[in-house]
């Protein structure tokens, strides 16, 4: 008998040596290493905040999302940058503004689907959530280059959309940018996108493939959840650069915050969010890959691990909500005129 | 009882000379003047065409209108300067495309909902049809800036999109730009816009107020429907300046067609389609109607006629069709990668 356990005991190692964990074993690690499902229901509701928001909120929310008017030209939205058809990206190297202005950092547009899981927004973190994101890219001037009084000016001469706050916040709401901002965010929360590998991390072991759950075991013994971590696989500063120095730092010269740490961007939807790096250099997530475990983890990862790895991404992509267009009030003849310069 | 039936006569002409013709009087007058309803049921699908169309045809349509790597830039969508959610427009005096460049004659992008009742489309009517249309904006320099043969190789490097194409329009199907047009056309057929107006026309004489109803007959009196007739109250080609040179003919320099005729715009949901003109100089649709009054007619109109007049076109805002926002295909890593230049 002993002898039969033991070569049962050595078997299960080899097999963990040449496949890694799979089924629960591998839900159970993945759970250990800090990787997270996307919460459901209630749980969700309250995670993001969403618990003590109305349709009426979460409607305006997705009006003014969409509505180019809020920049200074007429022409930019939130939705321009945060395609939510293209995974709520805009598929372009650094995001494109006002007077066709590329990014001053040469930053890539970060997906909006799942932003509400990151523990701070923007690629130097320096908003603690969204209400405070979304403030900046309406304001900057290579980007929807709208001052904030143009744009309460601009909802208050719509008569609809000053009905529609009052719907969404009662009679005596005082329209102000921070509410805005706070509308536009309560519509971003809705957004996001549960996948096959939520259903794995809850224990459906038939929800991801044997060759992904080999890419996810790899992606966990390589050590990519250092900083691909909880529900979002990433959405926290890490530092950029630990082992060697990013092949394009030098694009756009972006540094991080003042410690140099960067925001690790979501793996959610990653495949539809080229190109990648802070600075879109990598349009093939597979050269991604080899990039970020040669400076990251000091690791030059084969072509057949980075492909597994892909592999694995596959089941990141996610369900998304269905949204309905929304039809946007007509403006007054009191509306503030765009300006193009 | 002649002479009871004598006053009554003189009185109904009081009545007409004083507030013009109403309810079922109106319907007829209005009808024998040359405006007609959008039809519905199978009459809309034989006069759009989309008798002929498919689900997924019109389905893939959508797809490619709302996606902007069909431009050079990866930037500029169908929907960007003919927005769904702006009454089919941009709200801005000239189309801004291309590395910012203004529309170079200053035209005003003209809206795409009901534009299949035109005769021609573009404002100097130089296609005969939305298939024909489409191409133009794509491949125009200063708008979407794509070459054909670009577009074709983006698509044919999505794998859904492939797919989609075989599903519309079976498994031999020969992608070329001609079937890009057309697909996006067949969409373009789905946006018409029915009103309380059209309800009237079909003898609903409750659907106008009876403000509506002596705007409507003021508008026929005029001779407004000289143009703004049939279906889309307008749509044809028309002498501008008949009875003086319009104020802002200068701007941009548009001169029409080879004859200096120009396209009479649709007035369906003009109120949400500011601002006005094929150089889009006025923001008030007031303006817009003395000037029209003065140029075509000759005649300075009164401000309670204008305002009456105003009040008609309330009942021409229509009720769009509801879009599910597309998910846009995810790209490979052989799709060409956008150009800014």
């Amino acid at each position: 008998m002993k002898s039969i356990l033991s070569i049962g005991a050595t078997s299960a190692l080899c097999a963990s040596f040449l496949f890694g964990a799979t089924g629960n074993d591998l839900v159970k690690k993945a759970l250990d290493s800090g990787l997270k499902p996307i919460p459901t229901g209630n749980e969700l509701k309250k995670l993001t905040g969403l618990d003590k928001a109305t349709k009426a909120q979460i409607e305006l929310g997705k009006k003014l999302y969409f509505d180019p008017r809020i920049s200074g030209s007429n022409l930019i939205s939130c939705n321009t940058c945060h395609n939510l058809g293209l995974g709520g990206t805009d598929v372009v190297p650094a995001a494109i503004g006002h007077k066709w202005t590329p990014n001053p950092s040469h930053l890539n547009s970060p997906t909006v689907y799942n932003s509400v899981f990151n523990s701070s927004q923007f690629w130097d973190g320096r908003s603690a959530h969204l209400q405070d994101q979304a403030k900046g890219p309406i304001q900057s001037a290579p980007e929807m280059n709208a001052d904030p009084k143009i744009v309460l000016a601009k909802i208050q001469s719509i008569p609809a959309y000053v009905t529609e706050f009052k719907k969404a916040y009662g009679n005596n709401v005082k329209i102000d940018f921070d509410l805005v901002a706070d509308t536009i965010a309560i519509f971003e929360k809705t957004l996001v996108t549960p996948s096959r590998y939520d259903d794995f991390l809850r224990g459906n072991t038939k929800a991801l493939s044997k060759d992904e759950q080999e890419g996810l075991n790899i992606f966990i013994d390589k050590g990519c959840i250092a900083c691909h971590t909880d529900i979002n696989l990433g959405g926290t500063l890490q530092p950029l650069g630990v082992a060697k120095e990013y092949k394009f730092a030098s694009v756009g010269g972006f540094k991080g915050d003042a410690n140099g740490m960067v925001k690790t961007p979501t793996l959610r939807n990653i495949l539809e969010t080229m190109p990648y790096f802070h600075n879109g250099q990598y349009w093939d997530v597979k050269d991604a890959i080899k990039e970020m475990a040669s400076i990251q983890l000091g690791d030059e990862i084969s072509d057949e691990d980075v492909k597994k790895i892909e592999t694995f991404f596959n089941s990141l992509t996610g369900t998304k909500p269905e949204i309905i267009y929304p039809m946007l009030p007509a403006q007054s003849i009191d509306t503030p005129k765009p300006k193009f310069d």
